[in-house]
């Protein structure tokens, strides 16, 4: 470990047992992760240096962002060495003449967010956590609340630098709009979940922001009736930002959290929806176009939010997964179907909730089809909630490939849902997912054990 | 070749010197190509036992659209057998639901525009040939005018099948919105050009189409202006659908082919600018934003176009490479840059066009960087233009190369931008490249030849 200490000098290294325990465990996991070390870059050089040396000493390796992921894909299990990339941290440039914003890995989002609206324009991607790191969310292919109108972390990457596990750095993607030039490796790397490459240096594509948005709250008694407006939606001219679905419970759970009040009260399901655009009457338009589908679909309640209102709401909505943390161990998914199969989804879930005696808490972007789920420890003892979950997951996973979805949409597999994944995947597929690794990692020493 | 007889079937296979002319030459090249066989698949099972057979024999396949590529990518050079897929050109289904239309892979473009319309849906890429068919824009990555707002075809692809050398089949993508389960195949295989699979199902995201949509003709004497104007329209608000460039000299080849009037007559350059929206109101706002930033920037001339004069002005546009062709030989380049960098590539190209004695016409997608160079031969001999031509491509290539752009915006490289694309190409990506490629198609049995 001598040489760590050499690339990267006495203070950006952390050996064996001085490790931080945050390293070392997930809530979603009991085990405690075994680490060689932990080290902190600063330069493109030093990520060399360490992927030649881990090489030469047949170490592992496992970039790590802020950590927030959801999949324990950051959890060391086999003594890797974990690169944490807070110390690269650099908006290194901004070229406004081609809308681009240069970063390095550990730049967060909520840095990236402040950086950009300062200069009159928005990156779109907005997962929950903005303390996630960019490196981070492109590695997951981070989604979040806009992504029905705006795209997910894929649709604003321009170009990056990776670094292999052979130690070469390479360019993948382009600087300009377009490209047909040679196979896409770049989209290769993004969502790769660290088992590819080093992310270190991201070219993002940044966008015009909306100058007016404005949100509708609508309260349904029945689920279908939400999926039937949410399908409606997106078949007509509203082009919604956003639109997000949750419980009546739920929204409990946040209240109880936050000690806010939720504008509406007699309804089981509700949908919040945002639009935005440049001309008042263009968004007051589609927000009543919006409004007469959910009255076809039978809303039992609405509200237009005001700006006040509109922040405390979208506070709730974000707090759900938090509030329910407060009050209980949970396992969250983050399923995705096709966006008709909703509503018997849903239902699916309520239902095995009763068989396998779990409470579950859905919620998510409606418009995406993309459905989390918390499903609560609560009272149930370690033994039995390990049991439990293990036939929930399997029997879910199962129905969701059956209506063509896919265990994640946007947190990845990581360690937490590699079994079920590999469970459900065609063989073939599989194959060549193999192979891709292979040609990036030969000795499968980046993020070993992770995704298949 | 008895056992393609018994594939497809006496009237679908086609014998060495029975092979239809065209598919045998390419107006960019001289000589004439070589091909075993023209096979005509109608099923998936067809496709899978001809790969099957070409292993055995070890033949090489070529897969085939409309034969409307500009790279040369469906030319066959050593007696590959040809696969035409017009024959598998059904329209699947249509769930509307998801807004998702399937399709085989030899469905036109025309076709399928036709067929969304008609159902009150858009499938944005349109490249200058609509008789180009689904496979053949998709392993291009087609882009198109409405890039600029709507994306290119990678945008458009939900999930494809894909026949690999091997024989086997398998599904790359997702019907869902969203996906961070294992690497991204299917964007490898879009923008492949036929070399690494056979697409034979396509699944394509349709979307909402606007209602309005409205152009202005602007005239500028600098090409510095046009640039600055694209500029600022790409930071403001306007978020215009099209954004075409051309000169005065490409026009005046349109109408003479065409034999319409253009509407403006005293610029250089002009800039031709679409924006749609779903209210009046909001669309005559951006146009008036539009026309403002161009007033900045020493526009010389407007107007606003009437749904007729559009028509007009749109045929009149999408002719220049026709009214060239009428008149003369050419070469047709599909070079991008960074947008920042139209200007000066522009001038580079005139300025090599005097170097080189070659008359150059340029046009393109201003709002993507994307510049068509038509490379005029006009009275040079054959032996010259040979020489010339390879000396302005080596140099221009080079030069965008340096400007951080890409020789290839949505043609694909094919076998005619080969040895320039591999002459610019990082070793080190090149090198991925091709074990990519060894991946899906080991023994180098897919258009092989072509761009790398
Ligand atoms: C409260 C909460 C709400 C959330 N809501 C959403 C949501 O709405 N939408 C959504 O998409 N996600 C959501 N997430 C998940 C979030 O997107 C991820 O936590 C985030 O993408 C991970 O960023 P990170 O910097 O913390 O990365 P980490 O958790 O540290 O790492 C995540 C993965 O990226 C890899 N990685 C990290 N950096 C690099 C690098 N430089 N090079 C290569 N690989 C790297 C790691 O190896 C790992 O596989 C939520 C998370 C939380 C805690
Ligand atoms: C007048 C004109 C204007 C044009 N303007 C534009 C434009 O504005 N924007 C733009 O992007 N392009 C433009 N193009 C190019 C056009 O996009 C391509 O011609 C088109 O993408 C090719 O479609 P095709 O069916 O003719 O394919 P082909 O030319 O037959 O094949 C093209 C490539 O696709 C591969 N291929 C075809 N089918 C399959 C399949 N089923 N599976 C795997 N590989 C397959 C072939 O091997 C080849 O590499 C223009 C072309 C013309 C003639």
């Amino acid at each position: 470990m001598q040489k760590l200490i050499e690339i990267f000098g006495n203070e950006r290294v952390v050996l064996g047992t001085a490790i931080p325990k945050v390293y070392l465990e997930t809530p979603l996991l009991a085990q405690k992760g075994i680490a060689q070390a932990l080290v902190f870059p600063k330069t493109t050089q030093e990520v060399q240096d360490l992927a030649l040396y881990a090489k030469e000493q047949q170490y592992h390796l496992i970039p790590r962002g802020a950590g927030t992921g959801v999949t324990g894909a950051t959890f060391p299990v086999k003594g890797e060495i974990l690169i944490d990339f807070s110390q690269m941290n650099q908006i290194t440039a901004f070229d406004e003449a081609t809308r681009t914003l240069f970063v390095e890995p550990g730049v967060t989002l909520e840095e990236i967010q402040t950086f950009v609206e300062a200069k009159g324009y928005l990156y779109p991607p907005d997962p929950g956590s903005n303390k996630a790191t960019i490196g981070g969310t492109v590695a997951t292919n981070a989604g979040g609340m806009r992504a029905v109108k705006y795209g997910v972390t894929r649709n604003y990457v321009r170009q990056m630098v990776v670094v292999l596990a052979s130690g070469e750095k390479m360019t993948v993607g382009s600087l300009t709009e377009k490209n047909s030039s040679g196979y896409d490796l770049k989209d290769l790397f993004i969502g790769s979940e660290g088992t590819l490459g080093m992310i270190i240096e991201i070219a993002l594509r940044l966008v015009v922001p909306p100058k007016i948005t404005q949100s509708l709250l609508v309260g349904f008694d029945h689920l279908s009736d939400v999926s039937k407006t949410v399908n409606a939606l997106l078949s007509s001219a509203v082009n919604p930002t956003a639109l997000e679905f949750f419980e009546e419970e739920g929204i409990a759970y946040s209240q109880q959290l936050l000690g806010l009040s939720f504008p509406l009260k007699q309804s089981k399901n509700y949908l919040l929806l945002t639009v935005d655009g440049n001309q008042r009457a263009d968004v007051e338009e589609r927000l009543e176009q919006a409004l007469a589908l959910a009255d076809k679909n039978q809303r039992v309640e609405y509200r237009h939010l005001s700006d006040e209102v509109e922040a405390q709401v979208w506070k709730l909505r974000g707090a759900i997964v938090s509030g329910i943390e407060a009050v209980t161990k949970q396992e969250p998914l983050d399923i995705v179907v096709p966006i008709d199969k909703i509503t018997e989804t849903i239902e699916k879930i309520k239902q095995m909730g009763q068989t396998y005696d779990l409470a579950t808490i859905t919620f998510g972007h409606a418009g995406d089809g993309n459905i989390h789920v918390c499903i609560l420890k609560n009272a149930m003892t370690d033994d039995r909630w390990k049991k439990q979950l293990a036939l929930f997951l399997s029997e879910l996973y199962h129905y969701v490939a059956l209506q063509k979805g896919l265990p994640s949409a946007e947190h990845g597999i990581g360690l937490l849902k590699k079994s079920y994944f590999l469970k459900e995947i065609d063989p073939t597929v599989l194959t060549y997912l193999r192979q891709i690794k292979a040609v990036f990692d030969p000795e499968n020493r980046l993020n070993p054990t992770k995704m298949m």
